[in-house]
């Protein structure tokens, strides 16, 4: 039996994953509070317990956090709040011998899974791009999961477009993320920045006021010719364009996959992204990758979990 | 017995690898003129011919090439002045069923003999970049070399670190190529250029003439502070530095392995890249990685190809 499980700061979702793709007894419950390790060890746990009923499992948990090595030491979640808990070793130990653990950071196992049975699938070698609030990436090299030395590989959102004294200030502690430039919450605080300062947009109209005005409507103010929605995306999409294609030149994937909150309801900075892409990509790289938009959705996390876990990837010791 | 080709722009060479890493009946001879194809695949049989003795063997061939695919087709070779040329199977073919031929790029193969037998020994997740007339690089990512889907993997030298219009044009016929900045062929031409517009620095003394000076002077000149000279390292080192760090943010290596001729005589060019590195690198991924020189000189490709191939790594199917 497979189960999969997908820690994010909101939702704590479960199900058993059938015939590679199909989930059965999905649950779906905030995860609230308090949200201490021992708290939400305990309620994973109990829904690991109820799904498997008596029998023997494996369990792939993805989770919204920076892992450090391969037994499911959480680093850092800002989302649950949690330094350097072995998340893993706590919930295997609780969970026991009847179970196989294995810990996997949330965009990993969405990677994962597209692979595994959404748009990726037949691909050995994958770059999965997400654009949310942050901007997270996961690849496939070879048909394996790349973690990496230390279980960070592919933080796609924390490579530099910008070096000058000038750069943006992440929240990596570091300059220049292309996250802290094109992750949704940036781009967030930008737009209502740009606004409230006085910069005129049908944005504004559109979402009914400043206060009310997000991505999607900067985006459905470029398609109309807006100008300064245009001039925003005009700046953004080539740094994400870049980001991609470098990595795409170190990587040559078979297939680029995109997804994320942002680049969904923003069919225009995709497409605006999509062309810089042509321009600024290495052109064997070019030639050799095709791209898809991710298909799984919210099931991508549970599903991939699960079968890296039942592939034996970063199993916790115990 | 396993045997193992490096044919560069300059020299062919070829050895019987034993023992893991040493090379025996060693041969080196100028590539020289006609190199056509039909000509160097003849050569190529007659020294494995002649190596192998009657028994049969694996061979691995180390070329200066893009490469397209994995049978050994030669996508574009300036230094051979060959396009689109099916090398490995024309070698395959005129060698006959007693060899095992598998064709890889250069610093593929070097980049696999640093991991095999050198540098990046008992190191699961490599990146090794080299930075001489081009820059060129390598990764080992679960214990695997990355080829890629078209074999174009570690392309790091056209990856982008400018993008605006004014970006410089590179041979790959895109602008803003890390390569196009820091590659040898690149600083050469700049420092010639610059000193010979006026600009005054201590190279040109201890070159004996601004005709005679190279990298290797102008780093001597920014080791004692010369102004000219430690102003284009400290623009290019960090160009280099943004690139090993993005590079290192996606794959998360173990072991940086760095390498060539511009790295190799430049320490300070070296001293100020690691530092700048320290700055623009994603933290988690710096903290999980050590860096070293690359150790086996002009061995490494001959040695890597020789192993890839007894792996049996896109081997030319016969």
């Amino acid at each position: 039996m497979k189960i999969g499980i997908d820690l994010g700061g909101t939702n704590l979702r479960a199900a058993i994953i059938e015939d590679e793709v199909r989930l059965r007894d999905h649950s779906k419950e905030p995860v609230g509070e308090p949200r201490d390790p021992t708290t939400i060890v305990a309620r994973c746990a109990e829904l690991v317990e109820r799904l498997s009923a008596g029998e023997s499992a494996t369990v792939g948990i993805g989770l919204a956090a920076m892992l450090r090595g391969h037994s499911g030491m959480v680093a850092n979640s800002p989302h649950l709040r949690w330094l350097d808990i072995p998340f893993g070793e706590l919930l295997a130990q609780r969970l026991g011998s009847r179970f196989k653990v294995g810990v996997y950071n949330d965009v990993n196992a969405i990677v994962y899974g597209e692979y595994m049975c959404g748009s990726a699938r037949g691909f050995r070698n994958v770059l999965g791009v997400y654009v949310g609030t942050g901007i997270g990436g996961g690849m496939i090299v070879n048909g394996e999961l790349v973690e990496g030395a230390s279980n960070c590989a592919g933080e796609i959102g924390h490579t530099k477009v910008r070096w000058d004294d000038a750069a943006a200030p992440c929240a990596c502690g570091k300059r220049g993320c292309v996250e802290a430039y094109v992750g949704g919450s940036y781009v967030q605080r930008r737009i209502l920045e740009e606004l409230s300062a006085g910069a005129r947009s049908s944005a504004v109209t559109l979402a009914g006021g400043i206060e009310n005005v997000n991505a999607g409507h900067v985006d459905m103010a470029a398609a109309d010719g807006d100008e300064w929605a245009l001039g925003l995306w005009q700046e953004l999409a080539p740094l994400l364009a870049v980001t991609l294609g470098n990595a795409m030149a170190v990587l040559n994937p078979e297939r680029l996959v995109l997804g994320g909150g942002v680049l969904g309801r923003c069919p225009t900075l995709y497409a605006m992204t999509d062309a810089a892409l042509m321009v600024v990509g290495n052109q064997p790289t070019l030639e050799a990758c095709t791209i898809a938009q991710a298909e799984l959705g919210d099931d991508a996390g549970i599903i991939g979990a699960a079968h890296l876990a039942s592939r034996d990837v970063s199993i916790v010791a115990v």
